[in-house]
C-alpha cells in the first residue's frame, strides 16, 4: 500500500495519462511520465518526465528506479519494455494483461476459454487461410490485424463484393483474425476496477456511438434491460479476476436483439482507463482515473454510484472550435486536452452533460 | 479572451495554486507557477515554474513575458511585484484589489464607504491611540495588525483584564486597527466570481467553523434565513463590482442574532479562491477553481448550482494520518495537497462529503 507522496510512473503522455495525473495529484501522489520525445498533454501536469523511446533500456531502468509503481495509458506497450520494468518495480496492471489484449487472437481465445461469448473468429496467417475463413464465416465478415489496431485502424470489412487479395493487401498481409460480422443493435462497455485485494467495482453500463470508427458519444445508463447490464458487469468482473488484474479496465460488448431477448458478445478488452469512462469525472462518486490510482496504490476502491443521466461527447478535430459555445452552456463540463493542432480524427477534448435521471 | 493553449501565470505555489492549475489543465490551459525556491505543491502539476523571490524584478519580467495573464493565490503579493507585472501583462484580479485587501484599515474603510456593515473599527498608529480606542470601543475588543494577518496571526483579543502594553507588544507595535468584538452566532462566507464582462455569480452561502483560528469545517448551505443568504450574496456582488474585480473572491461575514432577526457584518475580503469554497469541486456544477480560470481567461462564468448538502472538512497537521480511513468511506472525496511534513496547523488536505438535500 502506497502512502501519499509516493510516485506513480505512467507509460504514455496522452490525454488518458493527463487525466490519470490530475487524479493522482488530487490524492497527493506524484507522477512521472515516460513518453517518446514530443509535446505530450501529460507532461504539463506531472512532477517529472522522461522523454525517451519505449525500447530505451537505460531510460527505462532509471525511470523504474524513480517511481513506486508503474502503470500505462495504452495497451501497445512493447513486451520488452514491460519485461525491463517488471524486474525492477511493481507494474500494475500486470504485463500478462498487455500480452493478451494487444493480440486479438490471444484476446479472443482468452475470452472463449473463459466460457464467455464472443463473435466467431478464426486465425488468418496467410492468404489461403483467409479464403478458407471467409468460406467458413461467410460474408460480411471482418478482417482485423492481430496487433496495433485501434479506432478502426487495421480493419477491413469483407462485404459481398470485396476482393480478398485487396483486403489482405489492405492490412499488409499481417497476421490477423477473421471475425463473423455481428448485426448488433448497440455497442456498450463496462468500465470496472479490480483492487489489489481482489475486490471489484464496475461503473454503470455505457452505451457508445461511433463515427468513422472513433467514439463520438457515450450515454449512461445504456438502454438495455437491467439483466443485460448486470450480465455485462459480471463478465467484466470474471475477466478482471482471471487476469489477476489490478486497476481499471474496459470491456466492449455488442448487444444483439434476438427472439429470446438481448444477447451479449464481447468485442474487446482495454487494459486501461477508457474513453467511454470519461463521464465518471463528474458523473460518478469516483472517477475512473481516481479509481485506477486507488487500485494501483493498493488502496480501497471508491464508490461507483452514478448521479443523473449522462451524455459524454468527444470533441474530435475541429469540434474543439465549439469550446466557447460549450463554456456558455449551463452545467456542461468541458475538458480540453491541451493538444496543439486540431487534426481530423484527433481527440481534442470532451464534454459531459448530466441530466436529472 | 484567451484561447485554449494559453498560459496562466500564478503567483504562489501552495494548495490553492495547485487546485487552480488542475482546473486550468482540464480546460486546456497551461500554467506557469512563480514561487520562492522550495518544494511547492503546485510545481508538480504545472507546465513551467520559476523559483525566485517575489521582489526579483528580472525573474518577474521573464515570467510576465512567458504568460498570457497573471493571477495569484494569496493577497500578500508585494505591491512592487504587482507593479512590475501590470506594466507587462494583464493581471487579474487587478492589483488595486490587493492593495485594499492586504491592509485591514483600507479594507474596512472600503467596506464602510460602500455603505456595507462591518464591525466598528479604529486605526491604531501608536500606544496612545490604542488606549483611546479601547476607551471608545470598550472591552472585549480585538487588536489586529493592518498587514499580513491570516489564520488568526497578528491578532490579540483585549479582554477585561488584558494589559494594553502587553497586547501592543504582542503585535510588535505595528500599525493596526482596533475592532469592536462581535458576539456572532455564525461565521459565513460568500464565494463569488465576476467575469470580465461584469457578470457575477455566487456559490451558495457557506457556514464556517474554525479551530484555533483555522478553518476546520464548512457546511453548505449555511443555516440562515434565505433573505440573509441573499443579502450576503448581494453584498459580495457589490464589493466585486466596486473593485472592478475579475476572478473569484470570498467575503467572510459574521451573523448576529438580534431581536429583529439575523444581522450581517462583513469581516474581511479575500481576493482569491478560498478554503471555504473547496466543496465546489464536487458539490457545484463549476468549481471555484474553474470559475476563476473562466473569469481571468475572459470566458463566461459557469453554473454555480449546488448538488446536495455539503460538508468540507480540512485535514490539518496529523489529521492526514486518517487518509486510509477516509478512502474507505463511501462517497467521501479526499484531497491531499502533496505536502511533505504534517506540521501542526498545516493544511494537508481536505475531504468533501455530499448528502442528499
Amino acid at each position: 500500500m502506497l502512502t501519499p507522496g509516493a510516485t506513480i510512473g505512467i507509460l504514455g503522455g496522452g490525454q488518458l495519462a493527463q487525466m490519470l495525473a490530475l487524479a493522482a495529484a488530487t490524492l497527493g501522489l506524484r507522477c512521472h511520465i515516460f513518453a517518446p520525445p514530443g509535446d505530450h498533454p501529460a507532461f504539463a501536469v506531472a512532477a517529472a518526465r522522461t522523454e525517451a523511446a519505449y525500447d530505451d533500456a537505460q531510460a527505462l531502468a532509471a525511470f523504474a528506479a524513480s517511481v513506486d509503481v508503474v502503470t500505462y495509458e495504452f495497451e501497445n506497450v512493447p513486451a520488452g519494455t514491460a519485461a525491463i520494468l517488471v524486474d525492477r518495480v511493481p507494474v500494475r496492471p500486470r504485463p500478462e494483461a498487455l500480452a493478451i489484449t494487444q493480440d486479438r487472437w490471444l484476446e479472443k481465445s482468452f475470452i472463449r476459454d473463459l466460457g464467455l461469448p464472443t463473435p466467431a473468429f478464426l486465425p488468418i496467417d496467410g492468404f489461403d487461410m483467409l479464403e478458407e475463413g471467409v468460406a467458413t464465416l461467410g460474408r460480411p465478415s471482418v478482417l482485423k490485424t492481430r496487433r496495433m489496431g485501434y479506432d478502426g485502424k487495421g480493419q477491413v470489412l469483407i462485404g459481398p463484393e470485396t476482393d480478398l487479395r485487396t483486403a489482405f493487401a489492405a492490412i499488409a498481409a499481417q497476421p490477423a483474425i477473421l471475425e463473423a460480422f455481428v448485426p448488433f443493435s448497440r455497442e456498450v462497455s463496462v468500465v470496472a476496477a479490480r483492487a489489489a485485494d481482489g475486490s471489484i467495482a464496475a461503473f454503470d453500463l455505457c452505451e457508445n456511438a461511433h463515427k468513422h470508427h472513433i467514439l463520438a458519444l457515450t450515454r449512461v445508463p445504456a438502454a438495455v434491460a437491467g439483466a443485460t447490464a448486470a450480465l455485462a458487469s459480471a463478465m467484466a468482473g470474471q475477466i478482471a479476476a482471471r487476469l489477476d488484474y489490478v486497476g481499471v479496465l474496459a470491456v466492449e460488448l455488442f448487444v444483439l436483439e434476438t427472439a429470446a431477448g438481448e444477447t451479449l458478445l464481447i468485442n474487446e478488452i482495454a487494459p486501461r482507463v477508457h474513453n467511454s469512462g470519461h463521464w465518471t469525472i463528474e458523473g460518478a462518486d469516483t472517477s475512473q482515473f481516481e479509481q485506477h490510482m486507488r487500485a494501483i496504490a493498493g488502496w480501497p476502491l471508491g464508490s461507483t454510484a452514478r448521479r443523473g443521466r449522462i451524455e459524454m461527447e468527444n470533441l474530435i478535430g475541429e469540434d474543439v472550435a465549439r469550446f466557447a459555445r460549450i463554456l456558455g452552456e449551463p452545467g456542461a463540463h468541458l475538458h480540453l486536452y491541451g493538444k496543439g493542432e486540431a487534426r481530423p480524427g484527433r481527440k481534442m477534448g470532451h464534454v459531459t452533460r448530466i441530466f436529472d435521471d
